[in-house]
């Protein structure tokens, strides 16, 4: 006859509900070149980060995971740390981890990190803070080895306008004149805590960090605030485009090449 | 009857040596990503920069060219400001010359500026300087966003010593133990004017500046000095290897991804 303690031993093994505490919540940090890829999310017949990370996935712990990003980065977005979560019953050592993926993912992605997580923890529901980069190349010819980073804007900007501009639309406010067609949002309001551009030679940078952010939002306010940079638009329309909440009423979305998610914060 | 001056201009509009003088002698300056070149100089069956260059020139002037770099760089070897040369008849307005170009060229290349020199300017012989720039990625794992220009390098190297032996290889030395198996020269003596390594967060950065480099000088420089980084090599070794006018007594070719052409001195 079996004792309570080894019955009880028994049943904690065989239980669905332990197989689920059996399971380990991993965070990974994901940098890649989004040049080559139709963005993030899976696709038929479109190369994603999403799937080759899950094809890595798969190999390393001989098993399916579907993976959840902070944000889903638009086709041609590049990310310097994205971060993702999944869960695996693989018992691998996470101190392994990266390198076996990275030794089979393609040079365009690498796992910078990885950790293991309370049950709780969620790539984007977590997640606090995300920071963006736009860079704005300002010439008219593009050196060919940043070509895939920066978006090439030749007109002349004046850069302490778009510094004004930026600091008009910090805070929170209802940004829908700012969001793409794609993934519309009920609540269109979100809060950005710092907006900067700085300039270093012909790069101008756009710093961007908010606690979320609508689809094409980045690039919308860049496309924006650049026609502020020509003076087609003052400040004070920049105002009344953000109150508008109409899409038509602000700039054109920026190109997807000059846009990287640097950072998520939790 | 034709004036004797009429007469003249007749003859000087016939004259084949009038011919040549209505040509132009071009300078223009080049940029490009090595990634997808097998280095500078024109080969049957792969694609070089002088191919796409050359089959530019002619669409734009009407006419087949054949252009003279200032150094021929290897298969991946990158250029922020190469300069190459060429003899034209066409009277295409120089101003109008690198936008025309850059209209018919690939995305990994770019005509920075174009300029009318004198007769006797040709861009290797009139060359004084040139300044290579090597970059090394200090880590296990590589940002994709930057792989195309940096040499993975994940062992821990001590930054002092590479800047000592770096002065070590400063001034005119006889190079044969850093030359490669390519285009061997008779004479290799050259002078390096300077050479420099700086340290940024994980890049170390080689810059290197002489009045010309054998076939591979900078990549073997640069692999030598990594050994010496990694206590593999004193500096003393260093000085021997120079002495020792052998190539296998140096190091090994660092990667040409690394390397980049940076400014040509005239």
């Amino acid at each position: 006859m079996l004792s309570v303690a080894k019955h009880l031993k028994i049943l904690r093994r065989s239980a669905p509900q332990n197989d689920k505490k059996m399971r380990r919540n991993i965070k990974l940090v994901v940098s890649y070149d989004g040049t080559e890829f139709f963005g993030f999310q899976l696709q038929p017949r479109h190369r994603s980060v999403q799937e080759v990370l899950e094809s890595a996935l798969k190999q390393v712990l001989q098993e399916s995971v579907r993976v959840h990003p902070a944000g889903r980065t638009d086709s041609g977005v590049h990310a310097k740390a994205q971060v993702v979560s999944f869960n695996t019953k693989s018992s691998l050592p996470i101190g392994r981890l990266s390198a076996a993926l990275n030794s089979r993912l393609p040079p365009d992605v690498r796992i910078l990190r990885a950790s293991v997580q309370p049950e709780k923890f969620h790539a984007r529901f977590s997640a606090k803070w995300k920071r963006y980069e736009f860079i704005v190349y300002n010439d008219e010819i593009v050196p060919p080895l940043v070509r895939r980073t920066v978006y090439r804007y030749p007109f002349p900007v004046d850069f302490r306008l778009m510094q004004n501009g930026a600091k008009i639309l910090e805070g929170r406010h209802d940004f829908k004149s700012f969001e793409g067609r794609a993934n519309r949002q009920e609540n269109t309001v979100r809060k950005i805590r710092s907006f900067k551009v700085s300039k270093k030679g012909k790069y101008i940078r756009f710093s961007v960090e908010g606690d979320g952010f609508l689809s094409n939002m980045v690039r919308n306010l860049v496309g924006t605030l650049l026609l502020v940079g020509r003076k087609k638009l003052s400040l004070n329309d920049l105002g009344q485009i953000l109150k508008g909440r109409d899409r038509r009423l602000a700039g054109p979305t920026a190109p997807a090449s000059g846009l990287t998610l640097v950072k998520v914060i939790y």
